[in-house]
Formats: structure tokens, C-alpha cells, sequence
């Protein structure tokens, strides 16, 4: 049985003279890519830009929107009614999802971005109130979710397509949490590590946590990251080790050609 | 012969906690609107709700992009690349359309505002700049122009449907162009004589210029503004006035139903 | 013995086009403004005319910052370090210290604004971490502190002048809080009833409680509101029922001229 | 006879997450820095982070005001009456002071960003009120201006300090104008032959032009930059060659010590 999985990670995170992370190198890793969409990073010069770089490259284009904290970069956690973050989310998903089709591409997933994302995996009612405003504007939205967490219940009682995640890089713990930065081994640094993990991890099906625990679960994509010379070594290593262990690299969702 | 004329005003302009304009008042009398999109004025919030109440009162829905300058309201020139322009405006009806759409209605019309609409209207290339882009994420817009300007001609070359606009409220010079809110007369008070105006100029195909020349002219909609209570006094009454003259108010290039 | 108050309000909450509150009204009836600085309300030509008008008519100058949150007007609760906190109070403050100047006049006080305010009454060290702050850019700035609350805590441990503060428009619960916006009578909407309550507060140096209860407590300053016709009705009927009273309304910490 | 010269460098560009230049090789070869003030670039972490380092360094603080407009980079021509200029640089600069004294420092200049700089350097009017702005601020104030342009005629008229500069990295024509980037040879790579011409230019109290012409000056410092590492290259060479040459590197206008 041939195994498939997608590599995402998120791009477009520049902002005016300001540049971030190596879009070029990892749109030669992955095969989808989450694009901020102005708020907490991505002016439409990026996004323009980083959406006909993908589309050129056959990567997949999601909606990566945040908080309205360009200083913060969305990292911040902000409290707002729930229709007004729809609203947010609304507004963010429209203007990417209208800038894809003019990059001659379609915007294919949402996947949410910094503090939204934190506060959406413990909050059912606000992921759903998300995931409902991205829907309104594209109905035909997947929606990548963190296996195990409030984003994936929400995700399943609006009966959407949903991708899940795991993290190349960050170690799990029995409940599938991620284990806390602070926590010795709580990120890998190790290419050979994290691509040996991944392989195992789709192999088995599941997540395997810091104690060798196997949590069963769906695994559509891994979360890469660009924003350091360690990051895009690691995206590249985990891409030639699931290619070397026989695993197709495909845009979740997508029928083998 | 049955004329029609559409009327059409800026909406959607608060920001925040800051209210401008009475757009309650002026969707009685409008029958298209013409949306802020977050960066000059009305964030998502706004939009949401401006373009809500639009949809319910069966009132066209237009984009009215502007520069990123809120503390400016779009109204201080900037330049920049073409390129950016496009991708400046592109962001913003790309939310405008999404929004639209999640709202239940469609992005039927463009609008520039302020600063990007008076540099338009002198300036072919701009103008081109910007129209295309809107064009490339909604095709089927029709790009309302100043008619007689650089606006007009940028949308005549790219041969999309086009909205001829007229002022209720300002004189004309000879050129088409309007007399500078400097001089005596430039802007017209008097709600009966910005009625009787329009009636005239619509029954004669004409922009009639403030020494009496008729100007042939398409004339598909006409500005009303509604940030003043004497504005809407205005628009009130030139609503009123088109329809006891006989003049028909329907959404420009509708047919009739 | 003469008794003797200030009264203060938040002013220059305008941006760019878009106005907020009756500051000309409100400058007939305070003396001590709290004027924002730019990062949820108040640009700097707002600022600049606030400060000019504040200056001609005798009333103190302060600086009123908030968090970097336009759309939210700094109502939203933002979470960030103590040190990012630290330096954003001090640029706004150092912002407003410097229009003082330039505007002829000193900044006299600080008082926080909104969710800001909201976190540093239920938390000493965020207020003290603000308080400092504001103080390494004016050392001797009046930190004006809602009594009673983790504002005041934070005042006193600094040893920095303090100004008391009371509402005019709210009741109380017996432990100094307000009562909730939610619950009967919690807002009081009757000008003479307000300034009533408060000549009572005043001669009895104590917050007088929804249950009638007296709480003892410095009272330096009234806090007044100008962002409706009736808040300005009520700043007025206040400021009259307290001279009436033979209470003289004089900027706080002034000596007597 | 001794020859001494200042060197400075725009400093403090980054960006919440986003980092522009290499600030911390700067400050061992400037002796001035010119602060972002967090409307073009530099929020209030990055403004605080580069003058403690500055102070830690002995490098002088200089206010580096733009218009409103990150995205842009303050790069963007935008045209707003001058009473509304000032404004935007006294809040800049008041900014900058206060933000300066919290850091243990002292603001002792004004330079002008991007296309702020370049308007005023053309138009003696908008540069006499940007000056003026920032002075009334901080009435001590160096006003670091381009030789020769009305930017210089600005300040002479307003009798204030002057801090006249010249570029490293740049060829003159022969009106003391730069040489336009699209020449060959507007840009100089060579590190030793900046610091040669540099050299030069001290020595004989003149611009040396690209024909050879000499236009007698006054040189009090010299730009260099720091946002590639070339940039540095040529910073550090300068400065090496400066030194070699037996010129003295001091703060313009400190007394020697």
C-alpha cells in the first residue's frame, strides 16, 4: 500500500522592506503552503508575489490568517465577539481567496495563524466561529486542523474537509499536546531525527509521543518551517527521507494523478 | 421613451468605534453603494455589516478601494509602482467580492476613492492599473468613471461594462471637469436645485456646465453623499424629484424586471 | 473647611476624519483631560488641537495611552511582556510629553485607558510595570488610580504622586468595584442624581455603595464622560451641583492660587 | 591642524518580528545613530533595544522621523498641509526625546527619512517646517541636513545647529546633487575607495565631484549604511581609513574632550 502526505508550511510573512523567512528554498520542500494575508504579516505585494511563486511551483494555496497585530505578529493573544472574529476571518480568507484566483491559482485550505491557532485548538466555539466565516466566503475550503485538539472537533461537527497535522520538529506528549518549549527535547534539532520520526509516524498511523506512546490518528500533512538556515535544512532532510522511504509527497486531498 | 438613472453613494465608512455617515439614512435612497475596504476606512466589521443591510434593501454592492492611509482617509496622494498599485487594489476587492459573497449578495461595481480616484482621473496608465486588477478577481465589475477623464478612457480601452457618473452636487466646467470648491457656485446647497439639475441633465443626455453648455454625455449614475444631514437632505430629495419628474431609479445596468 | 476636586474626561479620541466626543463642550467643564496618544485613538494633529485648546483653557494636560488596537480602540485585552508593556507606555507617554511642550504647556498626570486600565486594576505588577514606565519619561507625573483596585497598590509601592478617582456615572459594589454594566441601576443616567452622589462622596470623603455602605477613601478627581449628549449633560449638571455646594472644582495636587 | 568627523547611520528599522540591518556592527563604527521613530519602521521595543545599546556605546541619538506608512518604508511621497507635517514629526520626535531620557541618553539630532527627506530637500518650506516641529520639541537640537540643498537653507534660516553631511557610497554631480542611480557609477562598491574619497573630501573641505570638481562645504558627518553586509564592509573601511589618515572620529559638534 503506497503511503501519501503533504508538507505545508507557512509563507508570505513578509511585510513591506521587511523580509522573512526563505519562501524560495521551501517552495521546492512542500507541497502546500499557508499565506498570510495582511494583518499580523503579508502585505498584498508578498502575497501576490509568494501566490504566483506557488502556483508555479504546483504548491497548494491556503489562507494563513492572524490577528490584526502587525507589531505582535499575531502572536499576542486578543479577545473580540465571536462575530466580529468571524468578520476577521472573513475578510482575511476573501482577500486571499480573490488575490489566488488573480495569481491564476485557487485557494484550496485555511490553516489559522499564532495566538488565533493557540486559542482555537483549546476553544471549540471560537475555531468553529473560524472555520464557519471561511466557509462562508469558500465553501470548498479544506481545513487543516491539529490532530486531537478543539480545531479538529469543531472541523468535524461542520463536516468539512479537514487535513491533519503533525510537527516535524516538536516532541508530542501522552495527550497529544506538544511538549512546552521550556521541556528538554521539546524541539529537534536533528534532521535525520525529524525525517526518521515522520517516517514512523505515517507508517503507524499515529503520533508517537515522548514516552513511545502510539496515539492513533489521521495524518494528512506535516508543519514545516523556513525561518532559519536549521529550519529549511530540516524541511529539506524530512523531504528526501519520506521520498527514500518510498512515501508519495502529494497536496492533501488530491486524487493521484 | 422611459429613462433610468441609478443613485450611488460612499458607505461603509466608520472605522472602529468611529461612525461616519448616516448609511441607514442613505439606503433608502441609494440603489448602489459603494464599500470602503479596510484600508482608507471600514474595517471588517463594517463591511460586514454596511454590505448586510445593502443586500436586504436590494442596493447594489460596489468596491471603493483606496490608499493605506487611514489617518489620511486615502485623501493625501501616494505613488507608487504600478505593480503594487495593482496588487494594492486587487487585495481590496478581493475582500470586498468574498465578503460580498458570504454576505449573500455579489460585487456588482468599482469605485475609486479619494486620492487614487483624482490621480485616475488624470492619469491613464493608473487608471488602466487599477481597473485591470479589479477585473482580475471579479471579471464581470462594472468600473463606474467620472465620465469625460482619464478614468473614462482607461475603461473604454479595456472594454469592460462601464458606469458613467455625475455629481448632484457640484458644478461643471466647460471641460467636464468640476468647478474648485474655491470658487462661488462650485457646490450646490439648495436640495430643489440639485433635483432639478439632474432631472434636466438626464432628459437631455448632458452634463450642463455652470455657463450653460450641454456636454453630451452617458449618464448612468449620479454621486450623492451622505456624511452631512444637508447631504441627505440632498440625496432625499433628489430621489424625490427624479421620481416625480418620471425617472425611473434602478441599479445601473440592470434590466428592467 | 474647603473642600475641593477635579474633574477629568477623556479627550482627543478622534483619528484622522472621524470624530469622537464633544471635547469643545467637555473643555468648559473639567479641569484635567486625558488625552490619547495615537495607538488606539488620537493622531497627532488630534492630539496637537487637544493639547492647544486643553492649554488656553487652563485645563491639565495627560497622557491617556492605551493598547496598539485601533479597530478594538484599545477595548481589547492584549498579553505581551512586561517589557514590551514597559516600552509601549513609554513611547506613548513620551509621545504626549513632548506635544505638551511643544503645545505650551507640561504633562501633568497619566491615567490608563481601557483594557489597559481593566488589567492593571486586577493586576499590581502590569500596573506598576506601566506606572514606571510612564515615570522614566516624567518623573513627576501624577499616576491617576481607580481606588482601591491593584492600581492604587502599585501607586503607592512607587511612592509617586497619586490622584484618586471616582465615577460619576456608575455605582458601586462594597468593595470598591463597579457594578456590572448588566445589573439594574449600575449607570446612572440622571444629571441631578449624579451630582448629587457625588457632593455626598465629597463631603463625606468616602465612596458611598449601591447598599449605602461608605468605603473611606481619598477623592481627587471625578471621572466624567463627552462621548454622548447626555454624558456632556451630565459632566455639566455635575460640574454645577458641586460649585452650588460651595465645592471648589480646581485641578488636583494645584495649590490653592 | 586636527580634522575630526562624525559618522552615522539610519539605525533601529526593524519591525516587531522583522529585522532590517545589522545595528549591533554599527554601533562599533558610527558615531551617531539615527533612530526610526515606529511610523515608517521601528516600534517601540526596537527604539528602546537601539538606544540603550546606543547609550551603552557612547553613539549619539538622533531623531530619524517618515511619513506614516510602514508598508511603503516612508519611501512613498504623500503630500498633507504643513500644519499637519509638523504635527507627524513633533509626535516622532517627541517620541524619540522622551524615549531617549528613559534610556539614560539625550537626543541631540534630526535627520529626515526617505521621501520625507527628499521632499524637503527640494522644498525649503516643507523642510523650515519640519524643522520647526522637531524644535520645538527639543530646542537643542542638531539639524543634520544634505550640503547644500534646501534642506540647508531651511535650517540656516531657522539659525539653529547644523550638522552638515555628506555620503560614502555615493558620486556627486557637479550642483552637489547624487548621481542617479541608474548612471554607472552612482554607487560606489569599493570599500577602499570610499574611505579614500572620504579621506579627500575632509581633507580639502569639499564634495569632490564626480568630474573632479571641488564645491567648497562645510563636513561635519558622513553617511553610511548598514543593511547588507557589503554595507558593512564599506562602514567599517571608512572608518579604518578615517582613522589611518589621522582623522578624528567625534560626535559633530562635541568638544573634544
Amino acid at each position: 500500500m503506497t503511503r501519501t502526505v503533504d508538507l505545508n508550511a507557512d509563507m508570505g510573512e513578509s511585510f513591506g522592506p521587511w523580509v522573512m523567512g526563505n519562501d524560495a528554498a521551501l517552495l521546492d520542500v512542500v507541497t502546500s503552503a499557508n499565506i498570510a494575508c495582511g494583518l499580523h504579516a503579508g502585505d498584498w505585494d508578498t502575497m501576490a508575489e509568494t501566490m504566483k511563486r506557488a502556483v508555479a511551483n504546483g504548491v497548494g494555496l491556503g489562507a494563513h490568517p492572524g490577528f490584526p497585530d502587525l507589531q505582535g505578529f499575531g502572536r499576542r493573544r486578543m479577545h473580540m465577539p465571536a462575530a466580529s472574529l468571524a468578520n476577521l476571518v472573513r475578510y482575511q480568507v476573501a482577500a486571499a481567496e480573490g488575490m489566488a484566483r488573480a495569481a491564476g491559482g485557487t485557494l484550496r485550505h485555511l490553516k489559522l495563524h499564532g495566538a488565533m491557532a493557540n486559542m482555537a485548538s483549546e476553544d471549540e466555539a471560537m475555531a468553529r466561529a473560524c472555520y464557519e466565516a471561511a466557509l462562508s466566503v469558500a465553501p470548498d475550503l479544506i481545513v487543516m486542523v491539529l490532530a486531537g485538539t478543539a480545531q479538529e472537533k469543531a472541523a468535524r461537527a461542520l463536516g468539512c474537509p479537514i487535513a491533519h497535522e503533525i510537527f516535524a520538529d516538536r516532541a508530542y506528549n501522552d495527550d497529544a499536546t506538544l511538549v512546552d518549549r521550556s521541556q528538554p527535547g521539546a524541539v529537534i534539532h536533528d534532521p535525520d531525527l525529524a525525517g526518521q520520526r515522520m517516517v514512523e509516524m505515517i507508517r503507524e498511523g499515529a503520533i508517537i509521543t515522548a514516552s513511545d506512546t502510539r496515539i492513533e490518528t489521521r495524518i494528512d500533512t506535516i508543519c514545516l518551517h523556513g525561518d532559519t538556515a536549521e529550519a529549511v535544512d530540516i524541511a529539506r532532510t524530512v523531504r528526501q527521507t519520506l521520498k527514500d522511504s518510498g512515501i508519495t509527497l502529494r497536496r492533501f486531498h488530491d486524487t493521484p494523478g
